[in-house]
């Protein structure tokens, strides 16, 4: 099938091979960090100076955001996989590249957004703001700021994942 | 020139002149974010409860990442139009679009991560948060919240114009 496709059509294959690997790669980074960050929901019960604190990633709308920046790239992550099978059975396929550039490169934003909200709210928890009085939280809640840190690394991952997808999209319409 | 390359390149100049408007566009915006929060530096003086406020950008590392952001993404974008100019002349450069494609995602990436980085800060300067005892503090630095939370548009603004120059560029790689 290759030999009579040619050279040409076998390394457009192989791209498409590396881009569905990468999707089950982004899959996996980006469902980690979602259910990472959405599982800080159990209680975490501490108890200082007489009181019971309970830390939640709800308690801030950017770990809501973050989470649900996530989970909506996973979901969308999972059905472009179907695409992806589609690029490696019709490596010529041209249009459905061109969607799929425009569609990651959206999914890209989003997921830098929700990971870029997360990173300040967790940098201030942990160094706090002395100008705006906004202390750091990290002493108390301390399995809750580690937990929500390294959620992080999922989708910062993640970006670097999106930002090969859409670079092999585009060598490979070039490569037409 | 058009009638003798055809009608596929005329489209293609036709892409390249609308890219490079666009990133004009994107310049002035991402420019103007930078400025308008850059210059909010200029010692912006409050008495509230016999305190002399004083609110600059760089009181908050997420504002001086934002203005670092948006400066470098329009230099970048100064640096581009001569690509850009170079697409128009020459509209069957292939190459030099994949380079493009690559680097305006970068680009987007980091002009999302800065902006909403930003946006998060602006949020909880306008609500605050009662689980972490962050308070909002847009009552006092009413104007200083007014700047920043402004030259958050330029930004956004500037993202979608990127997600249209690599969707631009990808077009014009399939319609080869």
């Amino acid at each position: 099938m290759v030999g009579i496709l040619g050279k040409a059509s076998g390394v457009s294959r192989g791209v498409a091979v590396m881009d569905f690997i990468l999707r089950i790669v982004a899959l996996i980074a980006t469902l980690a960090s979602a259910i990472a960050m959405g599982t800080t929901d159990e209680s975490l019960p501490f108890f200082t100076q007489f009181i019971r604190f309970r830390a939640q990633y709800d308690d801030l709308p950017m770990f809501t955001f973050f989470v649900v920046a996530n989970a909506i790239v996973s979901a969308y992550l999972v059905l472009s996989l179907a695409i992806s099978v589609f690029h490696i059975i019709r490596s010529h396929a041209q249009n459905s590249r061109v969607v799929l550039i425009f569609l990651d490169t959206a999914m890209l934003a989003l997921l830098t957004a929700g990971a870029s909200a997360a990173a300040a709210i967790v940098y201030l928890a942990h160094k706090g703001n002395t100008r705006t009085n906004w202390f750091a939280i990290c002493q108390q809640f301390n399995s809750f700021c580690e937990r929500t840190s390294g959620s992080l690394i999922g989708s910062f991952g993640g970006m670097v994942v999106f930002v090969l997808l859409i670079l092999l999209s585009a060598i490979t319409l070039s490569r037409r």
